[in-house]
């Protein structure tokens, strides 16, 4: 599939939602990109009507893939579910199919590059997720990297979670240039000071690690079954 | 009104949502406390139904303010309309006031100070909000700091709109120490990069400040009219 480098920046922007999805994986993204000067986001689902997610928001999406046929961008978050999806089959891949051959950018976050990878979207190609998924994304053929954000052509991908955040501004800066960027950063306050530093297993304790990485995997194949 | 120190991790968290909240606020929180072990994160509204946040994204709430009427820990997200609200009036005022002599921890992020605020609960207070409503919220009787975190008793107030998450994971170190709040960071990968340096009014170029405050009081005069 194609991954040339991109065109300016998306008019439409689709976050993709689906039962089970991680709230901060599409909202941190959303927080950026909708306030950026001529893009126009937009939730979108396998069907109209409420979209639950793994915890306990439900979004009410107004709009169905069939009713925005062709997005500029798409936006993929993760959820526990994802590896049930890709070993399954689910609307969410069949639409990452069908459109991304015709974007300008298609993206995740989190495990949402499980999803474009089951897709075919990464395959061969550098991408990230979250670090629990290393070994699955390698799995279904991308190469997966430590990075943040990974860009390959029109593909880019997040780590886990709360680094939509950070490709989305990325991606801003790219296309609009520092002023936008910046402009948006401090609009969303975007000055992070996290109380401690364990966001990411290289800097974890070991034991947080071990523990945390047992219980992701124990919630998925929970919902392998 | 009581600003005691406060009780151990509350068991029910109740984010409150209203038509014009600002999305990140409330589940950049979410995010964090939804997985904090032994709390319940229930979204709560004046009415059940759609609430709809400041750009495209719509919020089924399945708990009215009536279904849910003692939360430990209540979370006021803020948003453009707050200004309004707060010379208004607006049922999640009245349910502020109601509320927070019953609460462990009355918190808000973003300009949902200036409804904290308008409820009383911030008078003679040191808190913080958003930059763009630090004198709004000096008018309305509390004392605006810069700080990212504020958290006198049972009151905790958070900067603008991304701020939420580092309110969290404080809050969670406080209550449940720093093994829980890393193993929380780390599930959401948060290990951030922003690619630039601007996300407070005292990194960001004057002529961003300029123009990112030009917009955002012209936005808030629309809604005041």
């Amino acid at each position: 599939m194609s991954t040339e480098p991109a065109a300016g920046p998306p008019a439409s922007i689709a976050i993709a939602l689906y039962d089970g999805f991680t709230a901060l994986d599409a909202m941190g993204p959303y927080a950026v990109l909708a306030t950026h000067p001529g893009s126009t986001v937009t939730f979108v689902a396998d069907r109209r009507g409420p979209i639950r997610d793994d915890q306990s928001l439900t979004v009410n999406v107004d709009t169905a893939f069939d009713d925005l046929p062709d997005p500029d961008m798409i936006v993929i978050p993760g959820g526990i579910i994802t590896r049930r999806m890709a070993r399954d089959g689910h609307p969410v891949v069949d639409w990452i199919r069908r459109v991304h051959p015709h974007t300008t950018w298609s993206t995740s976050v989190c495990t949402g590059a499980v999803l474009l990878a089951a897709a075919g979207v990464l395959d061969g190609l550098d991408a990230t997720t979250h670090w629990i998924a290393y070994d699955q994304l390698a799995e279904l053929g991308a190469h997966p990297t430590g990075e943040r954000v990974v860009i390959r052509g029109k593909v880019a991908t997040a780590a886990g979670v709360s680094s939509g955040i950070d490709l989305a501004l990325t991606l801003v800066q790219r296309w609009s240039g520092d002023f936008v960027a910046q402009a948006i950063q401090l609009g969303i306050e975007y000055d992070p000071q996290p109380p401690l530093d364990a966001g990411s297993p290289t800097k974890a304790p070991a034991k947080v690690l071990e523990v945390v990485g047992r219980s992701m995997r124990a919630a998925e194949a929970a919902s392998l079954a």
